[in-house]
């Protein structure tokens, strides 16, 4: 089908106003923010409702037009932005935009798709309960791009990713099928686990439109710890006490001395530690009251210091959260998003540093979870040969090539390296069985 | 096939040891532990490997030949016995036995099918670590079937089903694919979730041989409060404090004055509180040192009575747990596992107390997951009307006709109740696409 041919069909199907062809506004959904991955659209469809979504997708199904759905458009593997055909249509979440349910009993929120993290986060002040998801992003990622992603950040080590916080689910499928199962109990062995499903599937098996949300109360206390590790094994040494010591632990971080002396640099922040230790651990703890005596004992044999809840608390994050600006005002940088199995983590920031010793390697993440992101600042994105070096030597350590940014158009071509001939394969059935016609995200997941 | 073909034929592919046609030996594999579900197998196989267990699935596909994978045997609702066709091969995982490591850095474990809950928790004595999933069955129960139907428990509140604490899984499916995914990362956004698909399918997709499980700390730490409360409202206001409120909430039970007067006329417990109150709640604590303040806050206006950890504990929770035996004494009883939504749990339970004033009812569960069990002593489990009014009442109350155990062959006529046409046409897809012979459980889950 002509891409005049897909914005007529697509208006008289949904009407006009929700149908966008012009240029200018379109170009903002066909690339994504970091630049680095951009297509041509044939349109952007802009539903505001389950109906309107589900007669788009069954009639990108009888037509076989390719369908990209897009959240925030905050992901970094390329897996919301079209391809180059100029046919595909981008259905855009924005419209999808309600709080349908608060519910203080349950500890649960039923949210549409487009309904942003910040959004759901001001929702909830003063009612007790929060969202346990949280991530740099947050006023511009959407839930459902969120679901469709299985997101991180900052709490997984309490909280678990999105899938653990979804309760339920209503999309419509690539079949055409729209399920809604939004009641949120928890306790619920009445079938197969579509919600879970759909969550990581990277708009590859359908579109959410709706989510039932567990929520965590938001406690009143809190209180974090910079702690100066002399090495990676010290800090992960820690880490492990604290997960087994530590009542009410909230995160676990870590930065190396190249990371700190970047937000030192680049961005003024005044020095954490002098000298710089080889890594620093933010050790966070949330809850009611005083922190417990044992987050005083695990640093006790260690440089640390300490900040409450107030205004010192976003100043004491920026050393963590703040690493990403700092590397990117020295140019374009490579980056990678990986997790390793914590038995590991050392050897394989040895090995790393060791393949990479022509580079400056910054690296920082989410120690709790084995989840690191490592940084080559100005190294430009180009080289796929070092990409292909990286992502090996970390499915050598036993490590995952996609930590929590997903596979995407990006990685695809190396997901052999984390799932075998007989795991793709059977993403490849589940695929046709619940896409058909093949046109939910054509390219993401699956390379072409 | 003919039974003697059968079992000829699997003699023939795993040697004759593995392929048990003994009808003595046999007759405990065709009964449920209830004696309410029984079927006639063709042979009991019980392969000690993923190679066995691969080409058994593989010769059933070819052959269309039912399997009925089987744990502990310990689900309610008929899913892990054969029918009574004579045709169907029961794959027993008592052979798939070994704990394959114990990662105290990550604090996680690789256990086969056939491990024991209990086995898992001798194994890690002494470790700090524990299973975060508990139940009643602990001593025969397996991990592969209480990932295959999802179980929950006495601990859902604080660590979820067993879908949230399988981090890996090692499988095959209904088309012979071999899948292993051990690495157990938390983060890991490469794909598809099979693991979250196998969790509570009942066998109906494929056999679970291996699972990654995540552990929790385990806190020497425990206090537990039984509180009297006037009502069912007055005891669920209580727990939605306690949600918010208590830093370390461990549980959240609930027996009605029924099942304290049961427990205490058939087994002789002392009374907790005189005179007996409407609803009992038990509310756990478990941690390092004292427990927080806010527990004590939380039932200062209510009579309460108190146990911390040691001799006394496991006569306190007999409360709760002795309930089952109490109900038992009485004769054959009728049996419904459900949830409700929190806000709804009071209105259910008038309405179903009206519905069956002719019936003395019986009511406990677990109240901080909305998870009811309504029983009615020496009702017998014959009466299909009653079955279908209560499955009814509750799914009219916005409740899941299955909380925790399952659908299996029992309640497969109901799933109408909770799913939709959509959602059943795609669990059929599901169901097809991954098991294309259709021989992997066949009568669970779906109605012939």
């Amino acid at each position: 089908m002509e891409p005049s041919a897909i914005v007529e069909g697509l208006r008289h199907l949904v009407g006009t106003d929700v149908v966008v062809d012009d240029r200018e506004v379109m170009s903002s959904f066909e690339i994504d923010w970091t630049g680095r991955f951009q297509g041509r659209a044939s349109c952007v469809v802009r539903p505001a409702s389950l109906d309107h979504v589900a007669k788009i997708v069954a009639w990108c199904r009888d037509g076989v037009v390719p369908l990209v759905a897009q959240g925030g458009n905050t992901g970094l593997v390329g897996g919301s932005v079209p391809d180059s055909s100029a046919r595909s249509v981008v259905l855009s979440t924005h419209g999808l935009d309600r709080i349908r349910d608060v519910d203080l009993v349950a500890g649960q929120v039923t949210v549409e798709a487009g309904v942003t993290l910040a959004q759901l986060d001001t929702a909830l002040v003063g009612s007790g309960w929060e969202f346990g998801v949280d991530l740099g992003a947050r006023d511009t990622a959407t839930l459902g791009g969120m679901a469709a992603t299985n997101a991180g950040g900052l709490r997984v080590l309490r909280h678990g990713t999105m899938r653990a916080n979804v309760v339920g689910v209503e999309a419509v499928w690539g079949t055409g099928a729209q399920v809604s199962h939004l009641d949120g109990l928890v306790k619920d062995n009445t079938g197969y686990d579509l919600a879970g499903l759909l969550c990581g599937s990277e708009g590859t098996l359908g579109v959410i439109t709706a989510l039932r949300l567990r929520l965590v109360p938001r406690w009143p206390d809190r209180c974090a710890l910079w702690v100066a590790c002399h090495s990676w094994e010290d800090a992960l040494a820690l880490a492990t006490r604290a997960r087994l010591e530590i009542d009410g632990l909230d995160g676990l971080e870590a930065v190396d001395a190249a990371a700190l002396a970047l937000v030192q640099s680049e961005l003024g922040l005044p020095p954490l530690f002098a000298p710089i230790p080889e890594v620093a651990l933010l050790v966070v703890w949330a809850g009611w009251g005083d922190p417990p005596e044992s987050l005083g004992l695990l640093v006790a044999d260690h440089d640390h210091v300490v900040a409450q809840d107030g205004p010192a608390w976003r100043a004491f994050w920026a050393y963590r959260e703040r690493v990403t600006e700092a590397v990117a005002r020295k140019g374009i940088p490579k980056k990678f998003d990986v997790t390793l199995p914590l038995r590991r983590l050392a050897e394989f920031i040895h090995r790393v540093s060791d393949a990479l010793s022509q580079h400056r390697l910054v690296l920082f993440g989410h120690l709790g979870d084995g989840n690191l992101h490592v940084n080559l600042p100005a190294a430009g994105d180009d080289d796929v040969a070092l990409d292909d070096a990286i992502l090996r030597l970390v499915a050598d350590c036993g490590g995952s090539i996609s930590a929590e940014h997903g596979i995407g158009r990006h990685k695809a071509p190396w997901l052999h390296l984390n799932r075998s001939d007989a795991e793709r394969e059977t993403f490849r059935i589940l695929k046709a069985a619940l896409d058909p016609a093949g046109v939910m995200n054509p390219g993401v997941l699956f390379a072409e």
